[in-house]
């Protein structure tokens, strides 16, 4: 896929969850990435294994462009299907560049790490859509933040309507 | 209260929670605060207002030394009970150094900025202590991740119970 | 053109230079971006105006592949130029971020933050050259650090010959 | 000593330089850290060993408050005369926060990470003062901006003198 002249101004959909993922996961996080590569955006992700490797698999398949965003200082931590891998170098600093880079997020599964990123996500108010992901309460209450997804074709839908590239 | 010659070996307890908090939030603050001051150990927390700012005053009035670890890159935004602030300059990616920089956390309430930092922690290992702040769920089972405490002198002595400094 | 499948893997130079630049300074710029780009590796910068805007556009008009890795937390302050933009919003510190994804560092002319980057992949044993840009001395003698080149097409040679993609 | 209750507004000195370095740059930084701590200013740094360690040591002696921002995760990377250690976890880009936290900047010597610092520094109008340190030079021209100092005790006096704490 060609990444065009303005490349930076299409859609951005950071795909977050966990390293160690089930087959399960691993399936959906692939129809996300698939889903988000159709409609012209840009896959995010951590650039690491599991879900993120499994997104950025299904949006090479269908032809899109992924970016990964490492928490090392080497670009050979990247999984074999991002195109762009960014050597943050910060550690776990880095999941606050993923989430300021995307203009939604869809959580499939997902350990603290991905929680971390959610909680971040939402306190830009930037969109968040969890498959099969945390959910969160305060006080005994749930607290409506992550909007939930029936499947992965509806986590991408969602997050391609909500989300807004920068103007 | 003097800053010992091996000061950092001391344990140092994060309380995190909103820069906007009720008057309960920061009552309960600073009732943390002064325990964990008055068991000589430093107070960490992100340097602003609300509940940092009252376990921050709680600390003081306890004799206790406070470490406030700020957003931006400039020293006076922190709160007027900081003795030592650290002008980060990185944003919400400061978060990530609040929780390294703590051998245990507590969280006060909080709004999604903790729940990052809660996220973090768990993480990291690092042990955390929750008081009227974030449940987690997951596929509807609830995680046991953040220990509950029942009031504020609990969540201080879990806190440094199960907290351990570096050795 | 093509991200190929595996992108990342491809050589990356970053080139380095202030966002107030001078039209010879840009033109030298724009010809370092074109001469990476034909030779097939990826152009990485701050992604602001100046040097670094010429970079993107000479790159991008030999029809390469350019990323911009911003200082702040929205990908709008990325220039017209860049295709893959990230918002790191960690502000100065995003220096480290630019040195650490690249493989070789290419200096036109620059300003502080500029001699920054050069200083931090000096450090990291990352190849520099210089065009019109920062000469260090110690102690009343040159430091062999930054490799002078007698043109933009120059050191564009130079980056692409001494820099090493990660294994 | 005591670390008063409006800490944070006392003047904040880097003494910035490298891991390892000579018995001179050593003794040279032990004392400015004791001029720094006689002043009653915060002594901020790496938090390693070597020209950091050693102006620790001098402020310690002197009865000061000695601050260490470190790259890595754990605060046991710090040396034995920290009073606060910050485990930011960020690595290089640590040096940004170093910077941003003091007042006025104090070079002893230095390797590449720390002419990164005095760069950053420049670039935000902090005072940079330089002992035995970095010289620069562009275009054949040198850079007025690092001031050079005759001894330890000028270049504290020099960094106290025109250092400003934050409003």
């Amino acid at each position: 896929m060609e990444v065009t002249g303005t490349g930076w101004r299409r859609r951005h959909v950071a795909v977050i969850g966990a390293a160690r993922a089930s087959a399960g996961e691993c399936e959906a996080a692939a129809q996300v990435g698939r889903r988000i590569a159709e409609a012209g955006a840009v896959l995010v992700c951590g650039g690491l294994g599991g879900v993120m490797e499994a997104a950025c698999r299904g949006a090479r398949e269908a032809g899109g462009t992924t970016v990964g965003i490492l928490p090392g200082g080497d670009r050979s931590e990247a999984n074999d299907y991002v195109d762009v891998a960014i050597a943050t170098g910060i550690g776990e600093a880095r999941n606050a560049v993923v989430v300021a880079t995307a203009d939604a997020v869809v959580a499939v599964g997902g350990e603290y790490g991905t929680l971390s990123e959610i909680a971040l996500a939402l306190k830009a108010g930037t969109p968040v859509i969890g498959f099969d992901s945390w959910e969160l309460r305060r006080r005994g209450e749930p607290v409506v933040g992550v909007r939930p997804a029936g499947s992965p074709d509806e986590a991408a839908a969602l997050a391609l309507e909500h989300g807004r590239p920068p103007a």
